[in-house]
This record gives structure tokens, sequence and C-alpha cells, in this order.
């Protein structure tokens, strides 16, 4: 099998679906209809991902007419869509996970957002949803940000987590580019994903089921990529195993791990020390925190940094040498997730942890990149990825 | 690339996700509530596909506390769905697609609509929506047939298109099995594929998209297997080609065409007349057409009949020898749509239709498919295919 050129780098094509000549989203026409009633809050110990919803959320219809119309901050509540709506049957839906912190003065701040807009209209392009200009939306999220800024949690490691979703609302059965469709924003505090330290995780190495595959959607964030996922997680999940470790191919290459990007941390077979994650070859999500992980680790200089594919075999020989020092799967949820073995052709292998501590649940360069993008997260180091909201 | 065995037919682990102890869908319990205004029908030579829909539609809600709801058939109207609700972020949605005719005398009639039940359980087992009984559910289809019956056209070649979906409901943005979901059945008259007779279609032959791969959910009716495929029909849109025909492997495997089954006729490389379609391998949609057109020509005797794959350059190979008879596409909306023409490593190969009649659009055997298969769906010749769906 042959790998692809990954479809999304293909911008000419993509230009020529463009809808230029209609309304563009335009922050400055936003209506804000400010709820009448406000919720209570949840307390930070009791916040469950993806539960409580903030008081507002942002809406923004398109329609193959007139383009975007005035995007709208108002109650959170139900959307009113037709049973025939492609949405419900045909998957044309994507979406993005991004967060907003407060830091320790109240400034409201967020995480490499423009690397959300580039990936959410990337998505919208590849199914023929509309596109939209990228700072103009951001700058509408801002503005639900500021409206729903009570919800922002004050304390170090949680945050407020928004949901950008795009959806095709045409009320037409045809399986084509929607006529119709929707974005809208919605937002909900989160905790941190470890409450008490770090929890390493067993995965179950699954070859069985793909998750992706090149010409197919896997370097997108479309609804589609994830239900399939779901029964592989649930039978591995019964054999006490956390996620799934995607494989891909005849070689068992390592792809993604659950719905995280993957990191190996060794010595090679070259006896270079090195940290590798798998290239974007099409079947691999352009994760946020895998770009700023692997900018973090090219800045730092002190091993190899590779994009390139790891097959099991190779994790299992490093294993077996000794050569294996850590791996971790990155994402906006967690920003890391310690790995701490893998089920493969019928036994587990550990994965080191912290060899100097037996007690920790996470090796030294897996906490060192949590440490550093949460502290520029939350503003405690001046960095060009954490993004000022101004009142 | 080994071929893995499919998915679906492992039906030993999806007991382990069975609901059993839930309640399961009951049609006596259904509730009808008759809309007060009836919508005026489009005459049959207004009907676009998907489009107009009649007066009522069927919903039965499920959650995991209880199980299924009582049915209830009411006005056609927009569903309210929570903006966290997993069928928009996640993809959680399958569906099917089945038709109801009349026949000369009015009689109402269903074409094996226990296939569509069938596949759209395993549809739901493979997404982990809830499971239900199929026989229930196919009950409560047919009360709300009755209810719209005054939609049914009585013209031959018309028909009542009815769309069964099932959707994630669960108002939480965790990746998982839905606490909450609904299945809900609309339905919309329609007309015949071809108003004028056929219309052969030319095809453009795609690898560098791929609709479906193995431990994927190409077998399997759900929404994420349509949106990816609608820019690649696009591409080829416009280019000149009505559909996409999606190869798979090194070998340039055929497998579907657009959003239907694949058939080739020809005299093949051992001389014999054979009628060939792309085995259930996991990656090739179960069609209930497909499976129709295999057991008539099973039936009939008249030539080999194979599910094995076929490559492009065996195709243009008996193209150039003067071997290749007919090849057709097999779905629900047109029974058979007749290929002209495929566009494959830079030029069009030109496929047969009907040798005696230059004039043709469609050969004879495509032909006689779908004259037979219309006349088991109109009642005109007695067959177990056709249900009659009792006043």
């Amino acid at each position: 099998m042959v790998f692809l050129r990954p479809i999304l780098a293909q911008t000419q094509s993509i230009r020529r679906f463009s809808t230029a000549k209609l309304r563009d989203i335009l922050s400055k026409d936003i209506q804000i209809t400010p709820s009448k009633t406000l919720k209570s809050i949840p307390p930070n110990k009791d916040l469950v991902f993806g539960q409580s919803f903030a008081d507002h959320m942002l809406e923004i219809d398109w329609n193959n007419k007139s383009g975007w119309e005035a995007p709208r901050i108002k109650e959170y509540g139900n959307l009113s869509i037709a049973p025939s709506a492609t949405v419900f049957h045909y998957g044309l839906e994507c979406f993005e996970g991004m967060k907003a912190y407060k830091d320790r003065n109240g400034t409201i701040r967020m995480f490499r957002p423009d690397m959300n807009m580039n990936r959410f209209l990337k998505s919208c392009q590849r199914l023929t949803l509309p596109e939209f200009n990228k700072e103009e939306l951001l700058e509408c999220i801002k503005k639900l940000l500021l409206v729903d800024q009570r919800w922002i949690p004050s304390e170090r490691g949680y945050s407020l987590y928004l949901r950008p979703t795009a959806i095709a609302t045409q009320e037409s059965l045809g399986v084509g580019p929607s006529s119709k469709s929707k974005i809208f924003v919605i937002n909900c505090p989160v905790g941190p994903y470890y409450k008490t330290g770090f929890a390493a995780v067993s995965l179950s190495a699954t070859s069985h089921y793909v998750r992706a595959w090149p010409g197919g959607t896997g370097d997108a964030k479309v609804g589609g990529n994830y239900a399939p996922g779901i029964r592989p997680q649930m039978e591995v999940g019964q054999k006490g195993y956390a996620q799934n470790l995607w494989l891909f191919g005849e070689n068992d290459n390592l792809t993604e791990v659950g719905t995280m990007n993957l990191f190996v941390f060794w010595k090679n077979a070259q006896g270079e020390v090195e940290l590798v994650t798998p290239p974007l070859d099409g079947t691999i999500l352009p994760g946020v925190t895998r770009d700023s992980i692997l900018s973090l680790a090219r800045l730092w200089g002190e091993f190899k940094v590779s994009e390139r594919n790891v097959t099991m075999p190779e994790v299992t020989q490093a294993i077996d040498e000794g050569r294996l020092l850590e791996m971790f799967g990155a994402g906006t949820a967690a920003i890391v997730s310690p790995i701490k073995n893998i089920f493969y052709k019928g036994r587990d292998w550990p994965i080191p942890l912290d060899p100097k501590d037996s007690s920790s649940q996470a090796g030294a360069l897996t906490k060192r990149f949590a440490d550093t993008i949460m502290s520029i997260q939350y503003g405690e180091v001046e960095h060009e990825w954490s993004v000022v909201v101004k009142q």
C-alpha cells in the first residue's frame, strides 16, 4: 500500500469550492442577547468533561444564496433542526476543541487559537461545508468568551473548553454539498485531566479496527472519524485497557492513541536519543499539542526530533533491549497522557515511566512538556502561543 | 495489505453490548397524533428526490435507564436537540433507505424490508447505538405507511421513499456510547430515477480518495461513510463525470460507484460469461438490490455468478479484447444505473451498452434486472420479496 499525498495539502483544488462572492462572517455585526437567567457554576471539584455548559452559545447560519448571516450570541439551548437535515444522515459535521484560561491576574488567555481556526477551515473544506474568514470567527469566539467569562475557572489546571462545530442543515436527502449550514460554539468548564497527578494508562494495540486510511479523513477533525472508534474502545475496555493504540498497515505502524496523537521517546536502533511521532501523511490528525511538543523539543535541541513511522516490532525490540524511555499521548484535553503498558501479540509490554521514582506515573520528559505548555497556557511565561483576550 | 474478517460478522462480541434488560420497541404501544393540517402532495412530475416530506414522521426515543419509550407518529417537523448531542460532534448516526409501492389494486407493498431492518440493526451495533426488535420496528414503520398512505404514488415507477435514521442524543461531549438516542423515520414521494428511460453515466475511477477500508465501516450504513465522498464527486463532476468509481488497493480493485454497489457482466479471461460483483469483505455495503440481483441471476442459471474482486486492469483488458458486455451500479434509488464510460489512467474507456440498439442507454441484462425487480416491487408477479402492508 503506497501512502498518498495528504488530501488536505491540495489547497489549489479546494479554492474551486470557495464561496468568496457570498457574505463572510463579520464579527462587528454580532448580535448579543444575554440570557435572562444565569446558571449556577458547578464547583471545580464536581466538573466532568463536557457535561456542564455555560450560559451562552454562539450561532452563525449560512446559506448558499447570501452567505453567512450575522453572528448571534444567545442563551445556550436546543437547536431546532429538520429531521431531513444532512447532518443527521451523512455525517456532514466537523468540530474543534480549544480552551480558554484565566491567568493569576485574571486575564483571559487562549492557546494557539489560530491553529484551531486553520484546522476547522480545512475540515470544512474537506466536507464541502462553507468556508469562512478565520480571524472573524475567532473574534466572535472571543466575544462569546467575554460574555461567558465568569465560567472560566481561575484555578491553575482548570479551563473553559470551547467546542466550535459546523453542521449541514439542508433539508433534503440528496447526497451533495449542503445549501444551508450552521457554525455553533458551546463551552464548558473543565478540570485537569489528572486531578491527583498523572495516571499512566494501559493500551491495547489494535489493527483489526482501523482508525484512518490514506485517502480518507484521518487528517481532518470530522465527526465520522469518531463514532467508529467507540466500539473498539469498549471492546478493549472490557479487557481492562483504557484505550486503543491504533496501528496501521502490514508493518503495524503506530498512528494514534484513542483520540490523541502519539509520541515515543527512546534510544533508537542507531543509539541516538530521539523523540518520534508519526508523520502527517494524511492519516494523522495535525494536533495543536503535537505541534507544540515538536516545536518545544526542537527549540530545546537536546535530542533528535523526528516525524516518521515507527512500528510495534521496533517498540517491543526497544523494550526488550532497554532502549525505550517514555511513551505518551498528546491532545488538548490532557496535554500529555503517559502510557505504562501496551498489549500486543498476546502479551503485555511494560512501558517505562520514571526510572528515578518508582511511584511516579509519568516520565521526566512527559512531565516537562506538560509543565512547559501549562506555564504558557496560564501566562506564567510570556510566549506568542498564549493569546490575551482583551476586555 | 491483508483483508481482515468483516467486523460485522462478529456477532458474538456484539452481544456483550446488548441492552436486553431494557424495554424494547413495542408497536402496540404506538401513539398516533394525526397532523391537524395536511399538506398538498406535489404532482409526480415535480418530484425531486428527498425534498418533499409527507405529513407525518415516526419517532422512538431511547435512554440507557429504561430503554425504548412508546413509539410516536406525529406531524413531520423539526427536532429539538441539544447542541452538545453527540450526533452533531462524533457522527453517531446511521440510516436506511427503503421504499413503499402501490400496486395496480391500490395495495401497499414493501420490498424486502427485513433486509433493511437487519442492516439497520448491524449499523447501530457497529456504532454502539442501542439495539431493537427488528420486527417491532418494522410494524411501527408499516403503521406510519398507513397513516401517510395518500403519499404513496399510484403510478408505476413512483414510490414513497422511507428513511429510518438513528441518532445519538446524549447531551455530553465525552466520546463514548450515548446514554440517549432516537430513531426517527421520515418519508418522501419519489419518482423514477430515469424519467425518460435509462441515462447511462460516465464515471471517473478514483483511488486518490478511498471510500472504505478493512477495519473501517464500509459495510455499515453510517453517516460518516457519506460526507467524505461529496468532495470527490464535486471534483470529478467539474470534469464532466457523474460519479466516482471507487477503487481500492494497489491492484485498483473495483469496489462501489458513488453510493451504489457495482456489477460487471463480461466474458471473463477464461472465456466464461460471468456476472461479477465485489465480495462483502467489510469494505462493501451489503445492498438489498445487490443481493436481489445476485439471487435472480443464480436462479436464472444462465451464466456464472461471482462475488469476487475485479481490478481495473482486468476491466480495461476486457474492453480492449471486446469481452466486456455491460456494467451497472445497483441501489434502492435507481435499482440499476447503466455505465457507459470510465476515466482511468488518463483516458476514457467506453463501456458497451446495447450492441443491438445503438440508441439504447442500457444493456439487455441491466434492463432485465430492472424490469424483473420492478415487476416484483409493484406486485405484478407474486414473490416473497414483496411484502403486503395490511390495512
